[in-house]
């Protein structure tokens, strides 16, 4: 996401996106059709919800049907720029800022320019930029071109449990990181952190005799806990004051996190180099040097995890993805635990 | 000490003190004598600088010859001020600042005003600043007025050894956190990080097969050390980005804390509230939004060390000192482990 940082005595996200849907049929208003090749999903490895896209991306296998541009770390004064491209230049958008896309579509937009965005290349209009849904539909509308094997992430039976749990994780993880280091004031700020620390512990509870959030095997709902868990002690527990403990200190959670980190779709598709970068880089009201901190050390993410005792099935009746294509692998130095394959190896 | 913090592209400390000294005949040039009753320490229990005079003094059972000003944790644009003493002025002295004091003695006096500051307190003047070899004379010329019992923490024959060994923990750990946490490039600060972490591990070295640094007993070089160590959690590890791991991460730097802090001196003269306040409400440079961290947990420091098993007589031939005074105690809101007495009950 990122539609610019900003400090506030009370943070509040701007949650006003565009709201179109890609469905299966494009029949609904304010509705497009899959169609294979039509969009470009542009992202950034470094925005937590822009890396949720990616990993169901990848897991549900729709590298060669939704294509991938990819935002460098740091915004300018117009946000995310395809500053790691060739020029600076997107290869298929053939635009340097991911502005251009929302200008295409509605000039004079008014609101952040955000990632995820979905862009339909002929047009180079944005789509949209609703990530809540975006990433559901790919699961749901998507599913005619699926790989083989891929999970089922969003299960019709667990759909009504789910939806509280994943509600649960947004206002007061995902987004609660956000609310303990943008609080403008001590009251905001003690408040916010008391609202995270309660919901980790909870899930802590929850994650200690089940292997992930909604049983047995992976769902939409450990992809979005994931995201968060793994920027927790590279930027939120310092930049964002979320210092009760670290991840690495709150054994459940972080042998949670490892099992899912040495998991085809997450470590592997987890830039720290980027991630530290974009968040110390462009905070500048929080952090007003742009220093980016050289640790925290990353080698404890392979230890193992134990988790297999609990037993499930990651990937349930499906299988996990093979290695990401070439153009999109992590590099080794932004990720040590990442090999000349692109998958994670411990 | 606190001469105003400062960004940097190097940190570079002001290192220009007060160099006046009081010693046993007070003979010298620049030397004042020592008498009991006639000079009033003057500290905050937020700075580093300042703890370490506060533990020897209380080691050495100097409180009845000595007496102690306590300034604030949070400056304001004159430095150090009594903002916690009843009015806002220091009972003993009369002053609302401590650079008042400093002003008696040199008008206009052109320099950071620091703690810890010994003030004569007819007089109303600073006599000195200068917090290395003020620590080291309380030991070696206030001897005749030390309690019964009281260690020898600068010990003659270890002299050679211990000056290097402090030389390296001073200009490396001490304050080798401000070289961190003032970088003002990211080039000067991945060598303070890579300069830091370098002397915590050979620190950790060392002490994983001795109890103290310079072997069975406390010295004057465990207090220095152990007042950066007690700050390292709470506040260097994020405000300063002082993170490949946290203190509680480092095991032998980590044991070898707790067993110091649960030492009468220590634990009880460390008050967490104060630390943080001061860092992070004076340091707007970097942490424009003043707002203090709720965290670190700090249960921690009450698990079992295990360092007995290393043998040791932590105060050699003497013996601990008993509880602080009741004016001198650390309240229990300030650090958990205090008890009513003002000592540390793990």
């Amino acid at each position: 996401m990122g539609k610019g940082s900003y400090v506030e005595d009370d943070f509040q996200r701007d949650t006003t996106y565009i709201e179109d849907r890609i469905t299966a049929d494009g029949a609904g208003e304010r509705e497009w059709p899959v169609e294979p090749g039509r969009y470009r999903l542009v992202v950034a490895r470094a925005c937590p919800w822009a890396n949720r896209a990616i990993i169901v991306r990848r897991l549900l296998g729709l590298e060669d049907v939704l294509s991938m541009g990819l935002c460098g770390p740091t915004h300018d004064a117009d946000s995310w720029t395809f500053d790691l491209d060739p020029g600076g230049v997107d290869p298929v958008l053939g635009i340097p800022r991911l502005k251009d896309a929302y200008e295409a579509r509605f000039p004079g937009y008014p609101r952040g320019i955000t990632v995820p965005a979905v862009v339909e290349v002929a047009s180079g209009q944005v789509v949209t930029n609703d990530f809540a849904p975006l990433t559901l539909d790919l699961s749901t509308q998507w599913r005619d071109h699926h790989r083989e094997g891929a999970p089922d992430l969003y299960p019709q039976a667990l759909r009504p449990e789910m939806d509280a749990v994943m509600t649960r994780v947004y206002t007061e993880v995902n987004n609660g990181v956000y609310r303990c280091g943008f609080a403008g004031t001590q009251g905001a700020y003690e408040d916010a952190y008391d609202r995270l620390f309660t919901a980790l512990d909870w899930l802590s509870d929850r994650l200690a005799g089940q292997r992930y959030l909604m049983g047995d095997t992976i769902t939409e709902a450990d992809v979005r806990l994931f995201t968060t868990l793994a920027r927790f002690d590279p930027v939120y527990h310092g930049h964002f004051k979320c210092n009760r403990q670290k991840l690495s200190e709150q054994p459940v959670l972080w042998a949670y996190a490892r099992d899912l980190f040495a998991t085809p779709g997450f470590g592997d598709t987890t830039d720290f180099v980027q991630i530290k970068s974009h968040y110390y880089e462009v905070h500048t009201d929080i952090n007003p040097t742009g220093v980016v901190p050289a640790g925290p050390d990353l080698a404890g993410w392979a230890e193992p995890h134990g988790r297999e005792a609990l037993g499930g099935r990651p990937f349930g009746d499906g299988t996990p993805p093979g290695p990401p294509p070439e153009g999109e692998r992590v590099p080794t130095a932004h990720n040590p635990h990442v090999g000349p394959d692109g998958l994670v190896h411990l």
